[in-house]
């Protein structure tokens, strides 16, 4: 299932406009270009409706976002609406400012997304309509283990039915439903969470396996999500005493390059609740 | 005769005034410093004129343009000319979007540009002054090849020719001309495509290697072309099974890092049309 | 004592907001993050004062300053002096242009700075109130070297004093004042200067041992700058004849990465005068 899914991707070079942070835009490009897909950034408002049209998919991620990129954010979800395109909304600090988090409950109330991909602390503000996030990370409270895994995915569930998306919760163990089937899912490791931007990176990943698996846009997610942590166990396996979260990083978007549907199927690790 | 070229890029560290996109930003510095200048990124219209007296060369890439850097790069081009500083032009996606082509367009009018350097779709919407691209890479139907090298070599010069400026079309094969010698070069790797922002270096380096060589613009924008290529192959060699895109991104840089006048001349591999 | 001061960062995970350039700012995160701080990005003027009271520290760097971002920096500055955040101000190419040292002066005048950290040449323009800088990088007749240590020394000492704040000039030789005693720092090494942004790095790093660190902010800094110079030692080792700037970068991180108070501690080389 996921083999397909990973190898469509490589097959048709699905090309994903990028309306995203500074940060971390260029890893988010370069794993785009590591999974068979092709990256564009266009973020200025004269522009990102023709940029959206000869693309085949949209991701919106608001971290470092401002009054310019905003409004081109709206008029490219929307121009993404229109022509059916696959669109996913990264909340990057939902909760952290009013800005971040008005902007992402705008967003999801005017423009209609595919798949939404947050930490679990951004996922409770957007399904809250307001609370407190502390930075770009997950507040300690609000993260998934074993223990708390079946009320989570009942929460992350009800969100996924009321907005009529897929849901990408992100974290120790990932939960991705479309409100009905949920995918928890076991790969990835800890120390992802010390290199900058591997969520933007799947979010972004993400829209390629979306977009080029229409017909199917919950496994895809489910596919994206476990690569992103296959690849995050297969970079840990390189890594020497010497090497640090630069590195790690570079590992990562090497072992989404290289890695092949067979690898992946085998590889996935989850539950389905 | 490339060997001079390079080392005067070491011995004259020109510095160079950049003003381009936030997705390959960083790349773009690191080349600079990796070949021997020294860069600069300024993109406020109220500076940008004092960053070009200081410097000794210009950038001006479209790629993430907006209406506040569109102004900028008006004011810097036009500061270069008066200064008599080298000027490159890389038209990122010129094709994609009106404002891109426009933009292309009316620098073309307004800035005298030493070196244009871009895909070939990106440049035969210059020279058509209009036209659709898919995005930042070159069409499949445009790609230069063995095959059609003659007809593309002449509608290059005629370009050049027309603008007075040395024009470097990169892909397969590329064509550096200045509408009467063309450089016909055959280093690259194909994979260096599966790495965001190599153009974006290119234009950069090339910027380098005029401003250092400023009596003969065409060779050294072959030189930098060439050594950019050669980097791509020397780059290509150090990959191990596990390394991908991200890698082999390091392994460029650190093979312009590296790279002496001997090696580039005696690896620069390239006819003359 | 710079083993507890290191170790610190590590317990107490300070969360810092900057406001920096777009060149550089993945390797800043990035090496928040290693060195056991938490990164956020954010240069909106409508969210900046509600991010940084989430944070606790912030860094303004002003490379690649616009319109737009110098508004956010006096917010954000003035909240984070209300909230007695450290505040660590990197003026980047200040005497490059009247725009970047202006925002500079005026940010000395309406923020109070716990830490200011530049060249040479960038802290001269700052005390002189005028001058001009030959770009990012310090003028070759600014330069600290040991025959004029003393003579430095005096002059950076003097400027804290007027500033009340630590002021680290960082260079072969780096000296870091809080206008009463001056560490003069030996760890480093020259080939750091051929990769872009390490000033801007260390100035978020910086900031993370400061802010873990409020009470003695000058042993802080004077820590964070041992760390980045040693670092910077640890990662030359590990160079092969391959590697260049590129893989520099990924090793002076990733040494970030695995320092350890201990390493710190017996590897910063120092006088104090």
């Amino acid at each position: 299932m996921f083999k397909e899914i990973a190898d469509n991707v490589r097959a048709k070079t699905p090309l994903i406009h990028n309306i995203t942070n500074y940060v971390t835009v260029n890893d988010c490009a370069n794993i785009l270009l590591a999974c068979g897909g092709s990256p564009i950034m266009a973020d200025d408002e004269n522009e990102v409706e023709e940029i959206t049209s000869i693309c085949n998919g949209l991701t919106i991620n608001i971290g470092t976002l401002n009054s310019r990129t905003i409004s081109a954010m709206f008029k490219a979800g929307k121009k993404a609406n229109k022509l059916n395109h696959p669109v996913v909304l990264d909340p990057v600090g939902a909760g952290a400012s009013a800005l971040r988090t008005n902007t992402a409950l705008m967003l999801l109330s005017e423009v209609k997304f595919d798949v939404i991909r947050g930490n679990i602390s951004e996922i409770k503000v957007l399904a809250s309509g307001s609370g407190k996030t502390s930075g770009v990370d997950a507040n300690v409270d609000d993260v998934v283990t074993a223990e708390n895994l079946d009320t989570a995915v009942a929460f992350v569930k009800d969100f996924a039915r009321k907005l009529g998306s897929v849901v990408a919760v992100t974290g120790a163990i990932d939960i991705v439903t479309d409100g009905d089937k949920a995918f928890c899912i076991y790969n990835g490791d800890k120390d992802m969470g010390k290199i900058t931007g591997t969520g933007c990176q799947l979010s972004c990943l993400t829209a390629a396996f979306v977009t080029a698996n229409p017909e199917d846009k919950l496994t895809a997610t489910a596919a994206a999500v476990c690569a992103m942590g296959l690849c995050g166990e297969l970079g840990k396996k390189r890594m020497t005493s010497l090497d640090g979260n630069s590195s790690y990083r570079n590992y990562i978007i090497d072992a989404i390059y290289n890695l092949t549907g067979e690898q992946l199927e085998e590889g996935a690790r989850f539950e389905i609740k």
